[in-house]
């Protein structure tokens, strides 16, 4: 009997994953230089908490989540997208009443959407996303959008366009609701009954559409950014400038929304232009959610985050043709030839790997030969030969195989050697 | 509403995420030495593969899987260990057949077990494991050894202590079976009720009974290091050497033993010897499973493995009071006092950013005072103030906190300035 991986699904390879562990890296060093914290939740949550977080009218909740009851009746769902689970995790862990506000968190791991499965969309994948809690100074909101941007920039992708908007203050956000009700009512008749649904529920929704996407009155309907108040247009106003004076270029779209209540001001996408990359031209979403730590039970507390897929950042670096600095090669291989040769192996390796270098030898007792065809295959630098002339002597033969260049050397001096060669290459 | 983390499961905050990173690193740096590559496998598989994998008579399938129907109806499970999900990956994409033998691969992530919840025991828990598949060369198994115990000593964990037993090869282990049931037959009545079911089906699991574990026949049992062939004997032997020559001291225990029929040859625990340990007193597992690969559907191909769980390894560290040298200070904080610095602020922190110091700011408008006091907590070594004086002059004053010592530096000369006051620290 053998065994498929589940639909939807991926294995990362070895020739995969060394760029994995570079990318976390980046996001590692990127988050400790903006001194955002990495928080872990689990895999699975009260299934409620997505309703609430997540919003239960949406597509995500209501179609794509993977619910079960565990042994003991709960109903568990693994999570499909990370901001629920940290302001849970905020809230439960009163990292409200921390001295050091905002707090920023940011955290890297498998999401799950039972969706079909498409280039770009697999049913389990790996968000890296930011949550910075406390604040509602519009420097965050920059600080947010600078930490995506230069992440991407950081790993070489070319060719992004950062999208801004704001939805506005609760106010600004009621009087477009208003309009929005105004502009659609006299013919919402004509719109998908999705949209009827949505007209007195959340009109907002209606301008994400997909059905009724080329309708005439979409074109024609309201813009938030006519609707923003004094205050919401001020707080826009100076995310613009600070975005401006990072030297950030953005594009303002008023038609970038989110349709949950508790989504507010700032909203961002960073989208890749460019050839090859098909329909997904979004790379990364986020915005602000001053009414998100309520809704989960905790005080009104501000936020503003993103969240990124890995598996699309990764096909976007392959679409431009970009290869990350992965190191692969070994620094060298033992060839062991003879039986007392074989006796003493693993120790020499064992030693050698101890003093930091990365080594490996032949198990399958291969000739001379296929050692060294091995060597070449692993990318190694050097060669160490073991054989019994050498045993006798307490030496190695050391070879470079770049150069073809042999040295005698003794067996307590297998690292110095190495190290040092490997310093002037 | 407000929820809570499911039953079992923890939150990794920001104060621990630091030393999983760490442990993790320390993983990754290790297995790139030995020449391991990482390999990433699904969070579920569909269940039938543990069932196979794991073994159907195990109390991880019969009681403690995390079993679900996706939307499709198929079953799924969250993996309980790692082994069976990497042995499916290596079959599937036929990693037998790649140029380099052993394929040496390891991983690290969650899985999931439904357990009463104690102590070092959660239903969501961290494995780190690796798994050698394609040599039977006791080199090898040496190597793995090697590994684990490198891990920890690297660590800095004391009063380890490594236990190793043979399981012998299919003919001795049916030698010894044929033993046990000759042991156990006239008294199987005397026995619980799991245990007279494996007399016939796997007699080697009686010794593993916990209800039975004081009765008088197991003392006595047959020993299966008496019943190994000379093959087995002389593997047996020559990891026993390789070990001691590696300079890594064990103890034989010939009650060490795994019930199901793929494990053969070297078994092997780490334990942990010492006080304040409570009864979690096996830190890693690892064997031989010359048989899984088939049974999973791939080509007879020998293997070998361990795994550990991160969480343990963190409760042994505390244990022994070890603290791992994790960085947690800012190199520098960013003091704004006044309009015109505010607004020049989030360019100032990006530059400094971007040019890779870890740096943070006040986005609460708090008092010079209380902005001082952020700086210490966060463990800034210096404070970066920016007023209006400063504003006028295009400089800023840097405070050595550590000296109290203070200096003028021009704007653009911050970064050079903190960075070569960071190397003589």
């Amino acid at each position: 009997m053998s065994f498929k991986i589940p639909r939807g699904t991926q294995d990362i390879l070895p020739e995969q994953s060394a760029k994995w562990q570079y990318i976390e890296q980046k996001a590692q060093d990127l988050c400790r230089r903006y001194n955002y914290k990495e928080i872990r939740t689990p895999i699975f949550e009260q299934t409620e908490l997505f309703a609430r977080g997540v919003g239960d009218t949406t597509d995500i909740v209501q179609k794509e989540m993977y619910t079960f009851e565990d042994r003991g009746g709960r109903s568990l769902t693994l999570r499909p997208e990370g901001t629920a689970s940290t302001v849970r995790s905020f809230v439960e862990n009163k990292m409200y009443g921390l001295p050091d506000q905002p707090v920023k968190l940011y955290y890297i791991g498998p999401m799950f959407r039972y969706e079909r499965p498409q280039s770009g969309r697999m049913r389990q994948f790996v968000q890296f996303g930011v949550e910075a809690m406390g604040s509602d100074n519009p420097a965050i909101d920059a600080e947010v959008i600078g930490l995506v941007m230069d992440f991407y920039k950081e790993l070489g992708l070319k060719n992004l366009k950062l999208v801004i908007n704001s939805l506005g203050d609760k106010e600004s956000r009621n009087s477009h609701r208003q309009a929005l009700i105004k502009h659609f009512q006299p013919r919402i008749s004509e719109f998908c009954s999705d949209c009827q649904k949505r007209l007195d529920k959340n009109p907002l929704r209606i301008l994400d559409c997909k059905q009724d996407k080329n309708h005439e009155l979409m074109e024609t309907a309201p813009s938030i950014l006519d609707y923003l108040n004094e205050e919401s247009k001020d707080y826009f106003k100076k995310v613009q400038e600070f975005l401006t004076q990072m030297g950030i270029s953005f594009e303002v779209d008023a038609t970038l929304v989110r349709g949950l209540d508790y989504y507010n001001n700032t909203a961002f996408e960073v989208m890749i232009d460019g050839e090859g990359f098909g329909a997904i031209t979004t790379l990364c979403g986020g915005g602000r959610y001053n009414g998100l730590v309520e809704e989960i039970g905790g005080p009104t507390t501000p936020g503003i985050g993103f969240a990124l897929s890995i598996e699309r950042l990764l096909m976007a670096l392959e679409t431009q043709g970009i290869s990350l600095p992965v190191q692969e090669g070994l620094d060298a291989y033992l060839i062991v030839m003879g039986d007392e040769p074989k006796q003493l192996a693993p120790k020499l390796l064992h030693d050698l790997r101890s003093n930091g270098l990365t080594v490996d030898t032949d198990y399958l007792n291969k000739k001379m030969k296929g050692q060294i065809k091995a060597a070449d295959r692993l990318g190694a630098a050097f060669a160490i030969i073991l054989g019994e002339d050498e045993i006798a002597n307490n030496e190695v033969v050391i070879k470079t195989l770049a150069t073809g260049h042999q040295e005698s050397v003794t067996l307590d001096n297998i690292t110095n050697y190495i190290q040092s060669k490997l310093e002037e290459i």
